[in-house]
């Protein structure tokens, strides 16, 4: 079963209403079976993943990037914490995105991006990204509309560049519903541990859904690419967004078809020296 | 059961020798029971990283730095995987240091290792780390004797500077055998799945065993303070290295004392703006 052919997005114009937020395309499970089947997947992806490792430490050039979009509480750090914590943490480069600073600001939008890339070997994840800078940014008209218009072609120029450096993209986003997400808010305001996760600016911007939605599908329609697909992931139900985003990653490291590197010297040799050395300690 | 206790060295002189490489300091189970209570760990260790981050995220100026030190094949990458893989990776920033660039070489050896400091909330986790400086730049000759000897006391400095800027530190030495180093390099080269991780240079390396083990114990004696103390993992048996570096983790995160940020916002009016709002969608 394919999740990313279930996923991606068809190109042309993109209706986010036409998309369920709870549903579970590619997957025919409940949660139980969702669950188990992403704890299986644990260990496939920490063996692929550390053979991009290796790879790269020895010298090849690939690299995988998995770029988290989604409205307040979609779940991208949850998404990280489940799928991305099941592969080894010194070979994940992760980025969380915030309101850019002065320094950023006195650069074009793409320098601090670039700054954040996965070297080779590594996977790279951004929670938020490029995508802010035509997404909050229109929406709250943090940029000039011709800046705006600039930027959907500038994104897809430095994909297609990173693409041809080697790096894979999996571009996600995470679709909730208004309805889940005035849950997932409630559910942080009757938690005092999760207060801290709260802030009212929360409520205000829920105002601006329907503006927010609208600037996603123009995201989507403008930079969906066939190197550089994006994918709504139904995210309603952690666990199937968990599962959907790992099966992604899953398919991205299985398409780098990688071998484990081979030896550049003489492994019987080493054998026999290691076996006949003697040490005086 | 503390394990900082059993593990932390006396102070004084430091003969590593009397140090076993396959103990079990503070644990009285084997590998079945330590195993069990590693997992067992996993969800206190998650909880007490996510009240350091939100403590963080709320203007706190805490952090924790797990600085790994060890000969090769002594797990410093397993130790990461197995323990710090059982918090959020969002709150963690690992760093490898490796010999050092060109651009690190131009600048005093604390600069590199400043700039990988974490930030407040954070646990930072240094995969070697300034002690190299000390360690293979004494036993290579790769700084002459009278900068090997500014350097421990700069250390002390430094790690003082850290300490006082909210930053709790936890050094440990993975101490491993040479025959269990041994048994590791031939499991190396017996996997070819493994050979990417070994390098002819390894066998040279064990030549020089006793002079790293001396270097260590130097840098044990001259660096070890009160507020940064040192600790010798026994490392032959991975499950034990892995489960003592969590306690130190767990100890130092609990040392930390840190509650749940309180709201400053007032959560009942919140609670009543979210149910009652009204959304055009």
């Amino acid at each position: 079963m394919k999740f990313g052919a279930a996923l991606r997005v068809p190109g042309g114009e993109v209706d986010l209403t036409s998309y369920r937020a709870d549903g579970t395309p590619g997957f025919a499970g409940g949660k139980k079976s969702g669950t188990k089947a992403l704890a299986k997947l644990g260990a496939e992806l920490a063996e692929l993943q550390e053979r991009l490792f290796a790879h790269g430490q020895a010298g090849g050039e690939r690299s995988v990037l998995l770029v988290l979009q989604g409205m307040d509480t979609s779940g991208k750090g949850g998404t990280l914490r489940s799928t991305v914590g099941l592969v080894d943490p010194q070979g994940v480069r992760i980025t969380s995105f915030k309101a850019p600073t002065d320094e950023e600001l006195a650069h074009d939008f793409l320098w601090r991006i670039t700054n954040a890339l996965p070297e080779p070997g590594y996977v790279g994840v951004f929670d938020r990204s490029q995508y802010e800078d035509v997404l909050a940014a229109r929406v709250r008209g943090l940029a000039a509309p011709d800046e705006i218009e600039r930027r959907y072609d500038a994104i897809n120029a430095w994909e297609r560049e990173q693409i041809e450096r080697g790096t894979v993209l999996i571009k996600c986003m995470l679709h909730i519903s208004p309805e889940q997400q005035k849950r997932r808010l409630l559910q942080r305001l009757d938690n005092p541990e999760k207060h801290w996760k709260f802030s009212p600016g929360d409520i205000d911007d829920r105002r601006l859904w329907p503006e927010y939605q609208r600037a996603y599908e123009i995201a989507l329609e403008r930079t969906h690419t066939q190197h550089a697909p994006w994918h709504v992931i139904p995210a309603d139900r952690k666990w199937y967004r968990n599962l959907a985003v790992a099966h992604l990653l899953r398919e991205a490291l299985l398409g780098l078809d990688l071998r484990w590197p081979v030896a550049d010297f003489d492994v019987a040799e080493q054998r026999r020296r290691l076996i006949k050395e003697k040490l005086h300690l």
